[in-house]
Order: C-alpha cells, then structure tokens, then sequence
C-alpha cells in the first residue's frame, strides 16, 4: 500500500466486490517459513468473513497454531499495453484491477446457528438462484453435516481496497488509454474505461 | 494437498496454465506474523517464475528479511449448485477450479542480461501482439528504466497442481454435475465438462 493514490475508501463499493468475487486466497502461517496460500470461496457476512472446509486438514491446524491469517480478493479488469502510450518502449505496460486485502483473526465457529447463518449467506451468494431447503440446525438431515463441517470466521482487524484504474497517470496518458481500450473493445475493456472515469482525481484536470 | 484424488502431475499442462493466467499472488512473510499477499502479473521463464516491481517497498523489504515465499495461481471455472446432484440438501454445492502452488526462494536479480531476459519473457506473455522495442540493456532507452526496476526471481522448490473437477465423485453423481453443465452452458460450462472428462479416474466406471 506505498501509493496512497490506488487506496479506495468506500466500504458500500469494496461490499459490493467482495460480493461479486466468489473466491480469494486464504493467507495462513507455515511453520517451515513458507506462507501458505488456499484458493477459497467465501462470504462476507455481518462483518466478518466466513470460509468452510473440511475439519482435519492442515488448514485448520496452521489456524490453530496462528491465528493471523489474510485473505486476498482480486480481479484483473484489462492489461494496458505499452503502445496505448509509448509507441517505442516496453516499459508503460501494466494492468487495472481491484483487489481487497484482509487482516484478521481466524476462529473456527462452534455455535450451530452462527454455522448455520453464515452457510446461510454463502448459499445466497453462489447460488441465489435457491434450489435446497433453508439450513436448519433442527433439521436431521442438516444437522450430523452441520456438525461434520468446519466453518471460519475471520475477524477482520484491517481492510484495505486497491483499485488501480490509472489514477496516477496525466490527463495526456489517461485519454490515449482511454482511446486504446475504446478501440480494442475486448474482454472488460468498455466497463474498465467506465471505472477509469469514476476513480480518475486526474480526469478533470487540463 | 489433503486429497490426492485431484493431484495433477503435467508438466506441460502447468506450464501451460501458468502462461494462460495473467496474475497470481505473492505470499511473503510479515514481521508482525500476519502474512503478506500481493496480487502481481509474473512470467514463469526458465524454470523459474518471475515478477517485477519497485525497488522501494513493502514487498522487496520482506523477501530481503525472509525469501521463502508463496506464489498461487487459481482459475475458478464452474460454480457447481447442490441441486445438480440432491434436490434438498445444500451440501453438495462446490466450485470446480484448476490451481497451482509455488514454493521457493525469491531472490532479487542484478544481472542487467538475466533482468532483460525475463521482462522480455513478461512481455511476450502479456502483450504477445508485440509493440515495443526489444528489451536490450545496451539499449540507452531501456538502460535506466532496468536499472530502475526491481525484477525478482523466484527459484521453485516445490510445485504443486491441484485441479478439482468431480474426480471424487461416483459416475451416477458425475453425469449428473455434466447434464447440468450442459442445460446451464454458460460462462466456462461447455470447457469444465470437457476438463471433468479429461481428469475423471471415475468416469469410465459404472
């Protein structure tokens, strides 16, 4: 987080991504020194973060022994090529995403209900179109899974959203992006522009 | 790596995911025992995965204090409903998605040849329709801007393919998740039915 000028404050919006992305990487502790990184689905819910999984495995145990984990969302919207603005050199090449960082505190979640709940959401989430009974820790057929199912909450400590649309760049720069990605019209180039737009201190400047 | 069942040992498959994937993330160690992540474009050039940066910054002061990091790379391809396989219960819901895991040691390069050679390498991955000058330390245009750029190798000790797409599941449950698939056929439904068949041990059993 060195350039200030990336940092998104807007806690509706970074809901909003967390929402849209369906997975992210679980950051935990290895005792070798190596970080461990799990690609995970998960839900934002009431405040915190929740994940599931299996209850043995060595995710659970790393969460034990430390706590401090980070989970990372990220959403790459358009490579920029370098001849958008430099017809010679490689180097003005990059790439505009989202990302959201999270520091917290893992607590594998005991309480039946709250399982339930956060399963609840996570369910809204990936499958909204329905299609299951509601999750019922009274109900039989949920309840031995209930009990069979890890479910984590991360408490969130710091939340931090990068969003890099080109808001470093001059007004010069910014329009030949903005020219390249309206004639290449590919991928999410047009909704990329559109962010570009709504990020950009820059834009209005001469 | 729990779950040997979904375990891919390709090597030309990985090495064909790590050039489709465009970013990955960078785990690195934290002092305050919260893990880093960082979502980057990489190259995996030589054998070896590389990424670029600045020289200031968080990330470079944290792989001088400790280099054993983390490079992760998923790709979600199909968010699979419980209903495809049990028209009551949520728990069957899953995600189908192709990852892999890097660990090594990360080491900053200083040969200005080794630097050119891999952003050469990032280049002709990221903007393979060309554009620029080649990437030439002789070159006094580029001289500087190499000198200026951190570019970072990350020397693998352990690699590891998991992609996940049904192979635990009985034949009767597997058509199931491929009818499905095909009624639903969007987003990347028709390619994951072709991945199921291509990686399912099962498929061929009754």
């Amino acid at each position: 987080m060195r350039r200030k000028e990336f940092e998104v404050m807007d806690d509706q919006e970074t809901e909003q991504f967390l929402h849209e992305m369906s997975f992210g990487f679980l950051g935990t502790w290895g005792e070798d020194g190596w970080p461990r990184l799990t690609p995970l689905n998960f839900v934002f819910h009431e405040g915190s973060l929740y994940f599931h999984g299996s209850r043995a495995g060595e995710k659970m145990n790393q969460i034990q022994s430390n706590p401090k984990v980070t989970f990372a969302v990220a959403k790459e919207y358009a490579i920029i090529p370098s001849y958008f603005t430099d017809p010679e050199l490689a180097c003005p090449a990059t790439a505009f995403f989202k990302s959201v960082l999270i520091r917290g505190y893992a607590e594998p979640v005991s309480d039946p209900a709250e399982k339930a709940s956060a399963l609840s959401a996570f369910m809204r989430k990936l499958q909204p179109e329905g299609g299951y009974n509601p999750i019922d820790p009274a109900d039989p057929d949920y309840a031995g899974q209930l009990k069979a199912t890890a479910v984590v909450r991360i408490a969130i400590q710091e939340l931090s959203a990068k969003y890099k649309f080109g808001q470093n760049m001059n007004s010069t720069k910014f329009e030949q992006v903005t020219e390249g990605l309206q004639q290449r019209d590919a991928g999410l180039d047009a909704e990329t522009i559109a962010l570009m737009k709504a990020y950009c201190p820059h834009h209005q400047k001469k």
